[in-house]
């Protein structure tokens, strides 16, 4: 049998907190999903064991065995480079030139595919989410930070470095905050998870109120997303506020992507949309078809992902099955030609 | 004769105040080129026959006749639909729906292809002054308004609603100077002709000096770009800074495409750039790569287009060479197979 005409692939999400990794069908139907901490502190080689173990574990639980996968895809975040299947630089988890791809093939014996996590969150999105359907798309993801997918012309676009898709150091308000890049006012410094929790902390200190040092204390330790999700439907005015201001920026953002590229979707995900989706979309739409020129946001769709944390593991397996794809063209079944989800 | 066959071609830049045409051979070497002014208060009809007589002009002015001339490119400021030929909307024209290409190929007998101007500049740039190498360029053109045209995996992209490049709105301080378009920070409303000339015309006013009152008087009528560099090269401060104040923005706004597009190379171009290039430049390349994410911008060229303002009309060449292919592929030569120039 050879790898392509294998009925599962594994799609892994390397984040800098956890690591997800699920079975994946030809129609890129979840089988099964393991999760486990990243442990990043322990070191490259120690979080490649980890990841080992998430691949594993997802395909036992699906009582499956290794010989039924035909590869593994997997996301990164940083700057990887897909041809070498090393990760360039992946400041959260302190990594720089892990021969990443190498190492999980070792022991994995199936060939491994890897790309940049907000990358395969977008391809994830696209094909599964969009059946693959609009020619250009844009995926922008916040969470701890911001970053974006890009689809044109029907393909993930990666520019002359393949580090396209920074949005988060795309500049928004040239004198505002400062951003951890060194430079200000950058998407990721306004409306990030770390710029919501940022700016909620400093107004506690102030003497603003909020319903969230009830249940974490005046120093808003271990403070989660879904906590504000809970305050602001308890009517706490200033996490709403706040939220609030950081759907605008991200409304700025897409509009500007609107005025730059004019994708048919953008499509919103990571943990804080997943989070805070309900409370924040209406205004990041609003705010994005102001900011668009006029007329030029005609028809164009801007929606939050429905996909959630499962949009990187989803990218995963579609990474996997094109990598198969385009190594062993002559497979049995092509993937490619396989009905779509 | 078939069309394809014929050695020239003619470019178009139909400008809010002037027409360029010019004729074209296959090699893309500027043969001779015509000018006159647009005069778009006097209608489409008017400047549609303007438009005639600038390309008859070039071409008489080079002894060849228009049975010599196997197509015409040109380039609309504003939102153009290719397909149609239509003019869709040019605030700068005050033209809604006209039926450019109809219209001219009725009195020029040969195919005409329509596109939108920072398109056609940025195509210009690329096949006749990059040779047609870079996959990834973004042309950001700074004249009256801001525009870009983007050529993404070695081809024009326009996105959903042909509308992609609109960087004039691309906001850059949420908090900056009210633009034309209603939103407030645009890149356009803090660094275009009309923002530079504006921010010096209320200092003027404030009583700050400049050399520039000595020719112009107080009102500061009639000012040019020309002017400011002439200004700057006698040690006007004022002018200086204002400038300078530009490039910044116009580096941010750089920077921002690299860290979304990480295009090879970032052309500047337009008659801001044409006749203060040689002030803005440094300060436009060191702010772009301050905001570049480290290491995005390895490789990655930021130049001052040479072309000028013949950008235009090398791309209407380009486009009308492409149309002539596109459409009639079994010509005797065909132009994509000719030596770049």
């Amino acid at each position: 049998m050879t790898a392509s005409s294998k009925p599962y692939v594994v799609g892994v999400d390397l984040g800098g907190t956890k690591i997800l990794a699920a079975v994946f069908d030809r129609r890129l139907r979840l089988i099964c999903k393991s999760k486990r901490s990243t442990k990043a502190v322990r070191g490259p080689a120690a979080v490649i064991e980890r990841i080992l173990r998430a691949v594993w574990d997802a395909v036992d639980e699906a009582d499956l065995k290794m010989e039924q996968v035909g590869a593994v895809g997997i996301g990164a975040p940083g700057a990887t480079d897909p041809e070498s299947g090393k990760i360039i630089f992946a400041p959260n988890l302190v990594w720089r030139n892990v021969p990443l791809r190498d190492e999980l093939e070792k022991k994995l014996k199936v060939p491994v595919f890897v790309e940049n996590d907000c990358n395969i969150q977008a391809l994830g999105v696209h094909e599964k989410e969009l059946k693959g359907k609009p020619r250009n798309m844009a995926g922008i993801f916040i969470g701890t930070g911001i970053g974006a997918g890009l689809i044109l012309d029907g393909k993930l676009y990666a520019g002359f470095n393949r580090t396209a898709g920074e949005i988060g150091h795309m500049v928004l308000d040239v004198n505002g905050p400062k951003c951890g890049c060194g430079n200000k006012g950058c998407f990721e410094a306004l409306a990030s998870r770390t710029a919501i929790f940022k700016t909620i902390k400093k107004a506690v200190k102030e003497g603003r109120k909020t319903f969230l040092t009830e249940k974490l204390g005046k120093s808003l330790k271990d403070m989660r997303s879904g906590d504000l999700r809970k305050a602001i439907k308890r009517g706490d005015k200033l996490v709403a506020k706040v939220v609030e201001r950081a759907a605008f920026y991200a409304g700025v953002a897409a509009g500007n992507i609107i005025n730059l590229l004019n994708p048919e979707v953008i499509v919103m995900g990571g943990g804080v949309i997943e989070a805070l989706g309900e409370q924040m979309m209406p205004v990041i739409v609003s705010t994005a078809r102001k900011y668009a020129m006029k007329g030029t946001d005609k028809g164009i769709r801007i929606l939050a992902s429905a996909l959630g944390d499962d949009a990187g593991i989803t990218g995963g397996a579609v990474l996997a099955w094109r990598g198969l794809e385009a190594v062993s063209p002559g497979g049995q079944e092509k993937p490619a030609e396989t009905p779509r989800p």
